[in-house]
């Protein structure tokens, strides 16, 4: 396997808070691009409640168009509790993805529990996933500051990733929901988690808020992070608000690859082709910058 | 001296590509804001033709303004020839900046020279400023790369600052005018001109083309560069053009050194007036994100 592995999750982190609801086809058509640029993994959606979410509601469906399909790439699917890792099994999901947050208050708003409550019932879930036979990543989200709260110990992520690898979960993201994250903190909190256990496999999940996402990827590259979260065009902005809270871009991210000759083997034109697809169907310029400047060769 | 050194070119490379002309009084007023920041370095404007940029026509009445005012910031000017330095010597410029293309394709577009006339007249140009006791700093324009060349040879950067160097030039800047470089390139090549001669001091100039501004900044900063030019707001993006090419976000980089508890004596509000005072006049949102959403504290 690769060192670096591309995780595009536009269909879930980047649609989920867009006003209007992307129609299914249009879900299938840009994932189907998006799986013949050979890129490692996609997040298809995620198995929330499907009216509190309405973005997210045919999840089931856009997986089911793809089941059976030749692998690479891994689908991914995020689950929140036991009733969304049952869908997500039954649609035969075998890589799911799921968090705790380290902000008490973004975990009350977000979950209706307390980060104790939270992460008992998400070590039980992986847990679960992984005896059905799932892999299954978790993450610690607002890993480097919340919207609400500011600053996030550090202290307290690492006790969260502890309880993780304790019991027998490797695969962890740090995601800095919020877009808080600097390259030194970044360096700083991944080589602490990678000192917890050197069998963990680092990923990271970057918000472009303070125009900082690339930045944070170059120092998670220098750290051994494996798994990079990021979304075509840079999709994940709240257009309700004044702040710019994207992903970090996934084609921006690839182009930068590419221009240290990592990941060549894959093809950035399809992820262009999607992002400029996203922009024409919402109607507005997004975040991205190569979709729009065309790769250097 | 303080280790970074904040540089804002926004006043010159920023308006120079601009379609409208912004009056004398509103730059006047802007450096005025920058000024009250605390930052160390303000480039006002270029002694060029005046006919021919005419975004550039009032430098000397600008500078005229500014003549006698205490220090800091250093206000600095950029020349192009002989004439230039003649018009920024007799505004009192203390601080002047001048470059050499290392494209040729590039220097013959802009200067009408080649890469050895150009560097020998602004070998010339930077010791005569030196002999009427002004500061220097010398740059390397396409340092890393070219929007019409592609890929320049680091060995042709490392010669024009060799020469620079056997010349007695000490401070050395390598300007990345397309936006080409990545982190790696960055690294690598400011390593190789240090190891050049110790006494250089690195400057460095970034282009957000591709959406790597910062991340090239961080990558700059591992390797002991000690300037750093930006533009408030990030501008200098062409507008004629898809390809958005503005420059590092002066806001967005000191917001990120404040965050790493950098640099903490220059107070950001003032630069995100002047940004937010730029897309006012400018009518239309400009690059930079922090100006958009706020710092955080």
């Amino acid at each position: 396997m690769a060192d670096l592995i591309l995780h595009d999750v536009g269909l879930r982190d980047g649609l989920q808070i867009e006003r209007s609801v992307v129609p299914t086809a249009t879900k299938v058509a840009w994932a189907a691009q998006l799986i013949t640029s050979g890129i490692d993994m996609i997040q298809l959606g995620s198995f929330v409640h499907r009216e509190k979410v309405p973005q997210m509601a045919d999840t089931d469906e856009v997986f089911a168009v793809f089941r059976g399909a030749p692998v690479p790439p891994v689908l991914t699917g995020l689950v929140l509790n036991e009733k969304g890792l049952e869908r997500a099994l039954a649609c035969g999901v075998s890589y799911v993805c799921m968090g705790v947050s380290a902000s008490e208050t973004h975990s009350t708003k977000n979950t209706g529990m307390t980060i104790a409550e939270a992460q008992q019932r998400i070590v039980a879930t992986a847990l679960a996933a992984k005896a059905a036979g799932a892999s299954v990543q978790v993450s610690v989200q607002s890993a480097f500051g919340c919207g609400f709260e500011g600053e996030v110990p550090e202290a307290r992520v690492l006790d969260i990733v502890r309880r993780f690898v304790d019991a027998g979960l490797h695969v962890v993201s740090l995601a800095d929901t919020a877009g808080h994250a600097t390259p030194d903190r970044v360096e700083r909190l991944f080589t602490a988690v990678r000192a917890i256990d050197p069998a963990v496999e680092c990923a990271c999940h970057f918000h472009d808020t303070y125009g900082l996402g690339l930045a944070n990827c170059a120092a998670a590259m220098r750290v051994g992070v494996k798994y990079y979260e990021a979304a075509f065009a840079g999709i994940g902005g709240c257009p309700f608000t004044k702040v710019s809270a994207g992903n970090v871009c996934t084609d921006d991210l690839l182009h930068m690859w590419h221009r240290m000759g990592l990941r060549t083997d894959i093809a950035i034109a399809p992820i262009l082709a999607v992002s400029q697809g996203a922009a024409d169907v919402l109607g507005r310029p997004l975040p991205g910058h190569v979709y729009k400047t065309g790769p250097l060769s």
